[in-house]
């Protein structure tokens, strides 16, 4: 039995889904929609499937499943919509960038039973996994300390800034995830420190382009994160685990690896300046894992309420910038 | 215009080449040609394409080239019936075991004007086509000495060996080639030094499965290859270019780039262990590129007769191990 | 003009000290004091230096400087003294584990205008060093965020858990004065979380053997500090420096730097397991730089207002994690 | 006891092992000798020994062992005159430049029974003795090639390479006797490319300045060398060791081991660009084990024939190189 799935928004993220989805034997594209119709074709196109509206798909009792990549503040919506109409449903994160939103969508979540996953696509990362696979097999012992350095390339516009909720729920979100990802435990405390380093017109719009959060467990375990809107050197990305036995590590990831000497030194290329190179074998195992989760009946996972506690870690996170103080995770 | 091509050998590498096709927008696989009709059917199905006999695609005015995937001592044979029958040609290295045998191929390839190219997938690994690209920019000079690491994770079975043609032919090859790609200049001696180091059976059918060589230009440039046929942490694939004013390397690849530190000290995974995880990226690379000169009608790289000096070279290499002297190379 | 030294406290560091002095042509070490006369007479015949009493060194009109390497309780005490008696001090941090009795002491200091250099060897560290001359020369721009990983290999005794002033005057303390070494700016404001993680004896002892921080300076600027007492992997001393144009960071020491590759793997040996022999380079420049300024009648770098800096850092990161809050440092 | 020591040669190595006497308890420099007073001066007052003739001491009966380092042409006689007066000897290499010479001194060396030591500094490098402990280890099973890359950061002047007797006698034996530490077995084949790419000067004193060699053992083990007397970026100095079970390898050593991210990417700073930087331990442990092989009575080693057989192997490499042909070592 092949998986039939429709696509909401044939955006940049839509067209990564499509050709994930094409390249999974177990699933077919039979439908894409989106409001620009230009970008719909040329997905439909390259996929072999039809354009439709969103009515249609979620009218049409052959599409069992929806890729929901539209903007994030239809997310809740659609979400709410298509649990109702009995689809399983991939969603780009976050749910909403307002929690009670979020809370609500996700209690429709519950009363349908719908399946939901959420688009942590780093989860999927095959170094990450790899780390976490130590972790599940106990080479380092008991997890005690987490460190997460994330840094973008480069600061998005200041329209992208106006819309995206802050920093914390835009960026530092994927870091909370893979905080939980790792930590075995969920989180108790946060303290967050934010700073405007890069570029004043960040902070004319009340957000942060530099942060620095710890974050705890009941036990006592530590996450550290370190975010920066702009890199130099490309999109730092790595991840530490430090446990009772040992610890484990993901380098960053560079387009090609090799190393050029002279009387400068040693120098290696910069590293991916873009998080869809740096993360392609990441959404095409993502997609693969919801698949996955349909075919076999299992719950997909990240699951909503997994992006529900992103969130509410974003929110406690801008309250302790804001009020400089240790917060208590309300969930 | 789309070209058109049809797969002769439909094995290992046959579908590794219909993928990279079908992944092709400016290629189209209209056909499967294959002694064993499963195979073809497989690759038929997962291509939509044809399953036909190599004489009907022979005949086939639609079909503009193919891609040569049968076993060795085919592809002298089909090389020039294709080039006469008008059709662009991709063909798996070597073009015969033979040289004698090669070199009257060549000789039809030349008379039909066909475009042939042969599959030395190494050039287009993305790291050593980086190597190449900092030489060709001078970053470190004149070239003077070129190192290549080249081992295999285990030593292939006895039936293998037995028709491999040994070591040199079958196995440094690759090197030879990478070599010249790297050189900048026509190598003029060989010296090649075989052992038997792996396994007794490999030396009792003739061959080696250990060998050093050092192969020098006419301007005293020199490459050393190191070869063995087992390497017990993976796929050892290694470049190394000194020149005047610096060196580039290419380090080995591995599925993961994690590490592990405990008490017995800091681990990083073995290497890939088959060639086909290892250049995966080259092989799409490489019928990209094939797809890429019949579209701008430029001659295909590398080139039946880069063909025919490797395997020149390799047999300058064989002469030195037995009769333990250097070689001058003859072209 | 030789710098005569005499040296306060024939123990372990003491040692370390008297060698080298006795490596700096500039510099004579005349005279030994402890209260194990054993102590004192090893290090005498080593260096053929004298044996005295601390009041016989107080008096020598002939000594220069004093060492002072004696158990953290006499430091205040023995840097009044010798400031009065006219000597220059080099003193093992901390200046006192009460930020009140090092700020009298100080101010006896600054009466007397004694020369005072603190013991903060890891500034002299070469790596650590060179990263700061990158800083300097503006490779990486404005510093923008500093991150400190500082990991004990194993944890001390309870015994030395109880007089050791807590992890973060103990331990952080070096890091809180590197943090200072890297951002170029005062700390304003600390938040420390502390955990048991490692050992519930040290829990008992109202002591933390796990601890994040993040400080921040007037500009925003901010360090993370992540702490343990316990590392399997070996002594972790790792620093990196974000910037506006770029990053640089300080690796890992190990003893020797091999690799060994296995079908397991590829194994590098564990770091250092010794701050003594992590830090054999700092400890000599170290005192190199403390003759130095003497010779050259400068200032000694890190001062006595250093060491009274980071113990207030250290009491503002005790109150921060008792309090579970963000403090404001009191200087 | 200790062991009592002089010094013939107070150059820039003299100086460097007088140090390392300097620094071990167990021995004591007595005298330096050299026809440059100046030169002995400075050893003398800094190590506070006499400064003596070389008549004055042969004959002194309180001189156990005498340290070589004059000029090479002169070893060879010190050696025998210093077997004949009872002394055990470290001499630098090479014993002479003509292997007929150097094999005459060996036969007075056995006729007295003398013990000598042979300046192969290299073998007691930290990170070459990790990668033989691995080897003695069996970590990597039987050893099957060896691979030395050995390059100077720039060629010597042409007064030098006059009297040096050529690259393999002066630079690639240091690599030869490397090989045999590693290799466990004696060398019976040698083939040497010699190329002039670095310096036509050197082409027209008739050495070479860019050399790649083979060598095989009886049992097929291969070693290849790598040398260039250029390397823009530092003092190239790598071994690496594959056998059955794996592989181990040292890599190359720099100052400090900081490393910038830029737009340009990750540059760490070239290697050691002298080689009594990059060897100042071996230096080191070579002296210690020449002191602990006089204390305990045991066999130095290297020893002279170690000293003799890295002699013919530089002599057979010449041979090669000039009549382009595969030779067997004589031993």
């Amino acid at each position: 039995m092949v998986t039939r799935l429709a696509l909401l928004g044939a955006g940049r993220i839509g067209k990564v889904h499509a050709k994930a989805i094409a390249e999974d034997k177990r699933a077919k594209l039979v439908a894409v929609a989106d409001a620009f119709p230009e970008a719909a074709n040329a997905i439909a196109s390259a996929a072999g499937c039809a354009v439709r509206t969103i009515d249609e798909i979620e009218a049409d009792k052959d599409i069992d499943a929806v890729v929901i990549c539209t903007p994030t503040n239809t997310h809740a919506d659609l979400i709410e919509r298509f649990a109702k109409a009995g689809k399983a449903i991939f969603c780009e994160k976050p749910i909403d960038l307002d929690v009670a939103r979020a809370r609500a969508c996700l209690e429709t979540v519950r009363q349908t039973g719908a399946k939901v996953m959420l688009g942590f696509n780093r989860r999927f990362d095959p170094h990450f996994q790899a780390v976490r696979r130590e972790i599940d097999a106990g080479t380092i012992g008991k997890v005690e300390m987490v460190t997460i350095t994330s840094r973008d390339p480069g600061a998005p516009p200041a329209e992208y800034i106006k819309v995206s909720g802050g920093i914390f729920r835009d960026m530092t979100i994927h870091d909370f995830d893979m905080a939980r990802f790792l930590l075995g435990e969920e989180i108790e405390t946060v303290v967050a420190t934010g700073s405007v380093l890069v570029d004043p017109k960040i902070g004319e719009l009340g957000d942060y382009d530099s942060a620095s959060l710890i974050l705890t467990t009941k036990s006592g375990r530590q996450a550290v994160i370190s975010n920066s809107r702009r890199a130099s050197y490309g999109y730092d990305q790595r991840i530490e685990v430090h446990g009772s036995l040992g610890a484990v590590s993901a380098e960053n990831q560079r387009p090609v690896s090799i190393e050029v000497a002279t009387k400068d030194g040693y120098t290696r290329p910069p590293l991916h300046d873009f998080f869809m190179t740096r993360y392609t074998a990441a959404y095409a195992a993502e997609i693969s894992a919801f698949i996955d989760s349909l075919e076999k009946g299992t719950a997909p996972s990240p699951s909503a309420e997994d992006g529900l506690i992103a969130l509410a870690l974003a929110d406690a996170a801008l309250k302790s910038a804001k009020e400089n103080k240790v917060v208590r995770v309300e969930l």
